[in-house]
Parts: structure tokens; C-alpha cells; sequence
């Protein structure tokens, strides 16, 4: 099967770096497609990016010349997904609730650690909405930005560390979720510094794809996710003349049908 | 003092609707104006639709060349708004919002009456996030599309009446709020019909976003609507060479000296 | 419009002060009438001189002879506003709500700070029943009585600022409410000390009492607030003869009709 | 040991209905002592009655001459339980909290069958305020007034009985409180018709008032029902000199000690 | 009456203890009759060997063979009520409800001090399942294991005492219940340091049987806490032969005819 | 790896049945192993069965003589998954949670059709304490029983489509769950009929803990699921000499070293 994975910035290198997490996590068979947004940020870090994100992540999954069996939105706390599944009739797995919900089958409350302090609401409300928030312990910033993380990973790592340590004695975690799609590297080092599991959003969300593709379960398609209704769209996508129907889609053809 | 009145979706004369609903609670001294996005689809009844017009009513503000005092989203349930809230200094008020807060003065619980069933949602979730749900008593939809309010208004008010009526009698609700920019003129009949009061978010946000301004009041920039951060961001707007640097658009510029 | 601002202790000074703070947030043409209600505490610091200034703040708007536009109630956590509501079909606005209604246009979370540690459930359990608890960071305590903000105001400021810092800091508040009637004029300081914004609940108030007035808003009578049924009364008001019908009474009839 | 337990309207044939209830359900060696309030409506069905209640039923049980050891409020879903505590420091039990806390320990849900529609959402708020509401099916009315109970035994019987039919088969509640102080005479037809265990809340109250006194348990004075501070309370009440002070009171005296 | 107080460990010191507080909170002409179940461990502190006591409980009230009018289960936190529920008609009180529905009369939030940390999830899990946690301010633990209590009393005053100054002070409690079935002893020095009301749970949960009992109440049977229906149970009870019908038992026969 | 699929009730047909779903979804390479427990009822559907059941199924667990990678409790809405996740290192997966939480990747709300309405609030409750129900529309009730399923297959497909499709229209769910171990092959007519994704908990178990292995996560042991500590346990196991400590188990020898 084939599984777009698809970062919410448009820094290659962590496209890269989520695609071999991915492709780690991955089953024999599974082919990973990291895919790098056609537009927008370098890092993810607010609202304004993470809307841009989400309509960059529709459009460049749209794009996608290929079939594929499922779609992972690969950023922490960010808005979009339900866009996707209208889209799709494939699943759709966002990782922050990939991780959330992982994390719920080893321990009693989880703690996310994030980055900045300033996308603490953003993950806070997105596991809200998906119903995630009862056993969430915490959302701590480590104070890092998303691209301080490949650029300083000793101090990176000391902040999310000592973060997640936090987390476990003050707030009564017993998992860690890794809040940004870019801190897969260090698991071991705060499982070992916590003692408690550690998951990896990106990771979590590449079995969660497999298992539904495996299941034939496929997006619902009777209220919420119902696909787009014909209508006429103007001056989108930037890239194409104004006034196009969304029905030409053709990932979207088969729900319409 | 001037409040932008920006319309979700691209259909003109749903723009000049609400210009004209706004422009009628507006105190002397108001200017309003009502503003189409640049891009997006001519009515928003969904996801994509809606983060589409998240983005397009992001850049359609940003755009626009004059000082001014407070942005209204004149959309029901919508995307967005945290984004504006971002990139302005300026009150943002959304119209989802701007009705339950009013309804929540008028009697002990409110009900939407909304268009389509794909649509109720969405709006249940914008409620949730914002904390204005525990007293909302449903969220109801009529079957019709956002433009046949305009091309059949006949049809368009008996059903709106009849959830309206529905949602006073079965859901207990005490208050109505009509759930679409589009609904502002069938006011006076739901009040004949429930003897309940009707609140239209067009109108409820327009008071709203004037008493912000006359308080002095502006959006926290403490955390989660801090400016953002200055960063590279490729291939956007559509309109512009690739790699502009946001601290550029001068609405942000004061919140971020 | 005529709006009366009725203080729920029996401090004249405050009942002035309370109505230059209405005054100063008042539009044009809107005439402000403080009113001290006809018994009660010099300061209303838990539940029974609550209860009391409850009761008590019904009969001196009943009492009052002149129409009037809307009536808001500038105690912080009182109880008492939804009899108001029977009583009449102008709209009523408690300040605890307005102030927390507005504060969540402005930020993520807010947070309360009232004076007394003992009166901070009151205000959290008119939050929750208000439905207005779900983004409420904290309620804080000063330690400060209602009368000492008049006594030492050095000493009040200083507390004051003091527990909005922490509610910024600690609690992640991004916007402060005033959390007593008697804090209006401690705006300035506690916005220069926190960087947030600062709602005063008066002040807020007046507002939406001035825009639910514009929009011809009323109380909703369908059931919760539906006037008193007509009803033998005994020993009630102390100064009538006992044995009146609440049908008597001008403000109500329009509802009772 | 001496039970106060105060009715909230001022028909005296319902003070003395309640009595017998509370007298059938209290220990040997328990006096029940039925008092009326000194003023106020015939029956409460509404937030102004119900206030006006709050504040009668503190002054009749402050007026009272004799030492006691509890206090019953024997009003369904009224204010003014937090009052009284403060005034004193024996226990205060209402017998809203009283039925639903006792029915929590006989079946999954509870419902409550009250009088009058608009007294439905008083109910709810007072539950919800107590933190008993979890578990509550359903408020539901049966349409009839407090006094309907005394004039229209059998319409009553009928029409409570239909509504607890209800709220077993379709909100699935497993016992029933009958949600007015004048319905206790109805138990045993309720049962007969629903086969569920029906709880009336005077009954329910006594054994809990007996419970806490036996084990020496009194009301917290370490926050919220702190005893009143002493202050200075004008033309209050009603027959007394203007400005009087609190601490004067016996019940309360020591509590402040 | 007789009301059966079944420890969930098997240590027969503790159980003669809990009889003991039991028979201090009884009525005259109350007989209690302590047991100790017939297998399990020494001390439950943990879900394994809550599961082993639920089932020890069961079995073991099943097998006593005299009469009885009500079950108090003496563990705190632990599994097995509504087993208990279904096979019995007599009332059943946990001692984690009734003790904090106790408190809920006397304060307006409260906290549970505990044995081991491992526990308080425990506790809070059953807390919410009741519907009794909204007035919970916290669960906290001593440090101390069950049977430290025995063994190491001063350590064990002195670590409770700790965590019950601490909730009344950070948490904001104002009533402390006691969170072991082994701690009842403990009361009078939790209240003289803290000077707030201190519940037993044992002791509460004997008036709330008592009262039951009293006013004829029984355990509702319409859905819920139904029988279990007659069916082939093997291998069980280990001293019984295999393939019982559990509508022999004689406790359960008069609620299945 | 070794699964190990553990029946709740002690009818082998159904543990066979189970086991087919099972192997169905399981991975090449994956070795299904269903257990049926050592004693326990031929069905379990309600309290009294699932708490021996939750024994039984921890009993046979640890009986199980060679290694395995993860167990999968394969009763819907039962007790006993804390338990087994204390005795375990490896991950231990519920259906009724992993069935809810497959869901919630699917639709915006989900429904559950289960069999006896007296299993309702069971399962109602279990998703309450996972902390997944707030996306839980509806749990309904067929009134199949457990073994009906297998003696009147026609009626039971007839009777839990209906529900399905009730959840659907009625309660707004978007994907069906079915809520008993031996509704797996009914899948297939539920779509049909419904035109939504259905989940069965078996299938969805089986991916989950393979995928839980397969990132190498295990049960967090720093708090609610530490192993038991050592301690004697009197009478138990029913085949066991008296007093055995249980440290001496293999399987929580790992966790406890």
C-alpha cells in the first residue's frame, strides 16, 4: 500500500526526516511518500501558518499524480484535517491524534511536550475537538522552535527532556506523546530519562493508516466528510484558470459517484 | 470608525447582503465595509470550502489598503478566525460567536438554526472550541443551501421556521440564532412564528466589535494570538514573487514592533 | 436610552463611583441611572448579603418610577440576575458575564481577580452556570476587601496586580477581568504591569446592555424567564401592606399581557 | 436532636404536609420542627419567588428562638442553601441535593418529576451547581402548579406518574425524584406504576440531616461558607432598626468565635 | 437491622477495625456484622487485586447465610459495587461514594488523602464513574501503604495529616474524606490540624445504609442492576461442583421472581 | 508475534469465533491464540459476569504457559483490562476502546449497537472512564442476547441493523461499532444497509496491538499499572496452595525486576 506522508512546512529537510520516521514505522509492503507542501512556512509555529498549512496540504494532495490507500498530516496541533477527509475517501490520520490516541492504550494520562509555548492552545484545542483531551495530562512547551530542533538538538533535547520529566512528576504522565513532527529522533533518550513510553506521533499515525487500509475501513462519507458539493470555486487553485469545478478531482470522484 | 465585514465566500451579492445587515445595527459614525475574498468558493457549506475561505479571508484583510478598527467574519461556523487574530491587533469578532454570546443574555439556552445537515457540525465544533456551548440547546439544520436563501426565500423561511419552532418546543431552546450570513432578513418572521427573540450574528457582531472598540479593547498578544514570528514562507501569496517575509504586511507590523 | 446600573451594596460611594465608570463607557444619548439598593451590606462579600442584595436590587428597580431601557446588576458573582429576568422583558446584564463574555474576544483563556479569597466560588459557580467557565484560566483572590479598594487603594493596586501577573504567568491567562464593581479605575495599572488586556465588567456592561438595546433585543419570556405567575405575596415589600399581586407592577405587565 | 425543616412558599398547609413527611421518615428521639417563612409567595415556581424564598427562609430560621441541630430547606431546585450555611454552623441539607445524592446509591440515572415547565431549568442549575448532575436522566415537568397538588389530587397523581413513565422507558433513568416538597404523599403510586424506586426529597433529607448530626459532622467554615463578616446591613430586616450587625445573630455567633 | 461490612483484604485485623468504626457510627438496634472475604490479598492497593477483592466480596456476601438489610463494601477506590448491586435487592454503599457524597453536604469542594500513589487514579476513576467528582478538589496520597497504618500509626498521622493541610490550602478543599477503610482512627487529629470537617468513610456509608433501610429503599432493578439472568456458570465457585445456576442463590431469588 | 485473544464468557463456539475475526486481520506472521477462560458464565452480560470475568480472563492469562507479545480482552464494555495491564508488560488492548477509537478516525461521532439494554450503561460507562466517549453518539441496544447471535442469526442481523440505522438517522452517528465479541461477521450487512463505516472491536484490536509491538511500546508501569506489589494472597488461585506470592508470575517478573 501507499501512504502520502505530508509535513505542514516547506522545509525539505524535515519532509526527509519525517519520511524515514515513516518509513521506520512502516510494514513490509508499505511504500512512504513524503510529500513537501507546494506552499507556505518553513515552520509551523501559529495559526496563521497552520491555515495556510491546511489548504496547502488539500492542494498538494490533490496534486499527487499517483493512487495511494491513505494520507498521514504530518504536523502537531494543526488545523486542516477534516478538509482532508472531504476530499478523500481514504483515511485520513493527523499525528497529533495518532499519537494522543496511542498513548491511551499504555497508560492512564499522557503528556504532550511541544515546542514554543505560543502552540500550546493550538494542540490543546485540536485534542478537544477530537474527543482526545480527558486523559491528557499536560501540554508543556519545551521552549524550542521547530527549526531549532535540527539546528541545536543537544539543547533541544535537554528542553523536551526535562519537559517531559516534568510532565511525569507534576502532572501525573505516564506516556510521553513527542508534540512536533520533527522530534522523532529522541524517544530513547527521554524514554530513558522518564522511564515511561514515549510515542512518536508520525510513527503512530503510519500504523493507524495500515491497520484502517488493512480493515477496508475508509472515511465516512454520510454527514461530516461528505464530499464537497459541485460548486464553482474562483481564483483557486493559484495555479490553474479562475473558475473550476471541484468535482474534476479525481480523488474525490469516487465518493461522488 | 471602520469595521471590515468580510463575507466567507465569493458570491457578490451575498457580500452586499450583509454589508447591508451590518451597515443596519452599525451606530452613526460606523463605516462598514463589506468585503468578498479573493479566492474561494461561491458558498461555504463544508471543510474544504471553509479553510479555503479561512486563508482567502486572511489575505483579502491583509490586502486591503486603509486603516480600520475591528474585522467581522461573516461566516457561520467557519475556519479562521484565530488566524486574523494572529495577524491583527485589531477586534476580531466571528459571527458564530458574536450570536450564542448575545442569545446567552437573552434567555437560559439557544439553539442554531443553520442550512444544510453537513454543515451542523461544523458549528457544533466552533461552539465547543470557543466555550459557548453548555448552553446551547441544539444546532438544527433547515435542507437548504446557502443560495437558495436567495433564489427561493419562500421556501427558504418556512423551513428555518419550522426548525426554529422545533428547536423552542423539543430542545427546550429560549433563543434563536439564525445560522447563516445569508439569514438576516427572516428575522421578524421567526419572531412571529416561535415569540422567542431571533438573534442574527451579522448584526450581534457588529455591536460587539464596536463596544471592543470604544473600550479601548484589543486582542491579547500574550500567547496564542502573538504576531507571527517573522519567517520565510515560499510560493505565497499567489500574487507575489516566492519568499516574502510576513513582518511586512503593515497591520501586523505595530503588534510586533 | 435609559440604563439603570444598580449596585448591590449600600456604599453610596461606590454606587458613584460604579456610575462614572458606566458613564465614562456609555454612547452618546445613553442616559446612566445608579441606583443603591433600598437595604443591604456596605459590601457584599459572601452568600447571605448576596442573597440579600439579591432580593434587594429587585425591589429598587420595582421601585424605581421611571421607564427604563435595561438594567444591569454591578455586583461580581451575585446572585440574583435571572429573577430580574422574570421581572422584566428590558434586558438585564450581571457584570461577572459581560465581563467574561467580552474577555473571551480577546484571548484564549481569562482569568478573574475579585478581592476576598471566600468569594471566589461564588464567581466560579456563576461562571459554570453561565456557561462561561470552559476558557476561565482562574478566579484569584487579592485578599483585598470591597471597601479597602477605597481605604488604601495603594495597598489594593499593588494586590491586585500581583494576582493578574501570576494569572498571566502561571495560569495562562491572556486577558484579566476586574472581578469586583469597585475595580473600574484600576484598568491602567494592571494592563502597564501585564501586558494583557484588562476588561472591566461595568464598563462591558454597558455595552452590550447599549447593543442589545439597538438591536431591539428583549428577554426571552418562553419559559425560564417568563413573568411571575400572579400569586398571593404575604409580608412583602416591608413597606406595602401585606397580601399584594405581583401583576401590579408596571414593568412586568408588559410581559404579563 | 431538633430538626428545623423550613418550607419555602408560605401556604401553611403545605408546611404542614412536609412536617408529616419529615416526621414518618425521622428517627425516634428526632424532633421535626415545620416552620413557614415569615414572608414571601404562596408557592415558588420562579426565580423572583424563589429568591424572595432564599432570603425568608435565612430570616425565619435566624428568628427562630431555640437551640437546634439541622436545618431543612424544603423547596425543590431553589436558592439560598449557600446562605443559611454560612449563618450557621449545624447542617443544611436541601432536599434537591438530598433526593438526587440518595438516589445515586439505588439505580445508574435518576429522573426528576417536577411541577411546573418553567421550573425545570431552576432544577437543572441547582444540580448542576451541586455536581450531582452526571447522572441525571431528565428534569421533566408534569404541567402541574404547587398548589394544583392540594386542590387536584388525582390530575397530580396522574400526571406525575405519566412523566415518571417516561423517564424510565425513554431517558432510562432507573429511580425517581419527585421534585416538589407537596408531592411526597405520591410515592407509593409512583412505584406502583414504574416499578423503580421513587425517592421523596423531605424524607431523604431527614435521614441525611440525622446522619451528619449523629456523626458530629457541621458545615466547613474554612472559605465559602465562612460565617458573614461583620459589617454593617441597612433597613434589614424588615422589623428591626436600620443597621444592625450581623454578628448580633446567636446561630452564628459560634461560628465567628 | 443487620448491615453486613465486608473488608476487601484479608486481614482480620483490619476488618475487626473497620467493624469497629462501623459499629461506633451505628443506631441502637443496628447489628453489624463484619467479614473478612473468603480469598484475596492481605492488602488491596492496586487494580488486580481490587479485581480479586470485587470478586472475594461477592462470593463472600453470597455465602453468608443469615438474613441481612444492606452491604457496605469497606474498601476505598475499588472495583465490584455494581456486581454487588445486581445479585443483591438490599442497598449497597461503597464507602468512596458515601463518603463523598457526605462531604458534598459540608463543604463546597473536597479532597481524599490517601494510602499509596498507585491508588489515587483508583479513587478518581470510581469518583467519576459515581458522578461525584465535578466537587472534587483532589486525591492525594500519603506515601503510606495500607498497612503502614497498622504498623507505623505516628509515621502514618503524620504523613495523612501532611496531605490534608496541603489540600485545604493549594486545592482549596474544605472537607477532607478519608481515603482508606483502615484510617478511621485518624479523624480527630485531621480536623484539630486542619479545622475542617473530616468524613469516615466506613462511618459514613453506615447512617446512608441505615437510612436506606429506614425509608424502604431498594436497590432499583429495571435495568442496570437487573439479576443476572439464570445461565451456566463453570469451574465456579472453586468450592462448589462446576455448571451452577446462579438463580439458586438465595439473596437473588427474591428480586428474579 | 503471539496474540493472545481472550474470550470473556466460557462458550468455546464463541471463542472460536473470535478467534476466526482475529486471524482475519492479523498480519502475516502473527499468531492468534483464543482462550477461552477457566471459569466464568457461557455469556457475560452484566456486573457480576464481567467482574468474574475480569478474574477469570487475568487467571487464564497468567496460566498461559508460553510467551506472547500482547493480549486482547475480547468482551465489549467489561472490567478487568487495568488488571491485566498491571500483571503485563505488553501492551493489553480492549475492544470496546480499540473499536471507539478506530471509529473516531473514521466520523465525526460513532455508535455503538450492542445486544441487552441492561448492557448499556456497562459499556457506556467503560467508554466514560477511557476517556473516549465525548464522541460517542448513542449506545443502543437490540435486545439480542449474547447467544442469540449464534441460535437466531437472521433475527439478530435484523434487529442490530435497525438500531444501526436508527444511530445514523436518529443520533447523527457516522460509523457503527458493533458492540459484542460475536457480532464480527455481521459486518458486511450493516454497511450495506447503513452506508457507513462499521467497526468490529476484534479486528480492530488485533491491528492495534500489532501495531503497538511493532513500535515497540509497552504498559507504562510508572503508576496505575505498576505490578501488583508482592504481597500474600490467601485461597488464590482456586488450584493453588494458600499464600503464593505473586512476584513468582513469569510475566510480571520483567516489570517488577
Amino acid at each position: 500500500m501507499r501512504i502520502l506522508v505530508v509535513n505542514v512546512n516547506t522545509t525539505e529537510s524535515m519532509t526527509a526526516a519525517i519520511g524515514l520516521s515513516a518509513a521506520a514505522a512502516a510494514s513490509p509492503g508499505t511504500e512512504i511518500v513524503p510529500l513537501t507542501p507546494l506552499f507556505g512556512a518553513e515552520s509551523v509555529e501559529g495559526n496563521y501558518e497552520s491555515y495556510l498549512a491546511a489548504i496547502a496540504v488539500m492542494e498538494t494532495v490533490r496534486a499527487y499524480p499517483e493512487p495511494f490507500d491513505a494520507v498521514i498530516q504530518a504536523g502537531y496541533g494543526e488545523h486542516g484535517r477534516e478538509g482532508l477527509q472531504e476530499l478523500l475517501t481514504v483515511p485520513v490520520v493527523d499525528i497529533t491524534e495518532a499519537a494522543a490516541s496511542t498513548a491511551m492504550f499504555l497508560g492512564h494520562k499522557y503528556s504532550v511536550v511541544t515546542t514554543l509555548d505560543r502552540t500550546v492552545p493550538l494542540i490543546e484545542d485540536r485534542l478537544k475537538l477530537a474527543g482526545l483531551d480527558a486523559r491528557c495530562a499536560s501540554v508543556r512547551a519545551s521552549g524550542m522552535a521547530v527549526l531549532d530542533l535540527e539546528s541545536d538538538p543537544a539543547a533541544a533535547v535537554e528542553a523536551i527532556v526535562t519537559e517531559a520529566e516534568r510532565a511525569v512528576r507534576d502532572d501525573r504522565a505516564e506516556v510521553i506523546c513527542l508534540g512536533c513532527g520533527g522530534m522523532a529522533g529522541l524517544t530513547e533518550q527521554v524514554i530513558e530519562r522518564t522511564g515511561v513510553p514515549v510515542v512518536d506521533g508520525v510513527a503512530a499515525a503510519v500504523t493507524i493508516a495500515e491497520s484502517l487500509v488493512r480493515l477496508g475501513l475508509t472515511t465516512s462519507k454520510s454527514r461530516t466528510y461528505a464530499p464537497p458539493r459541485p460548486k464553482r470555486i474562483v481564483n483557486w487553485p493559484p495555479t490553474a484558470a479562475p473558475g473550476f469545478v471541484l468535482a474534476d478531482d479525481p480523488h474525490a470522484a469516487a465518493a461522488m459517484a
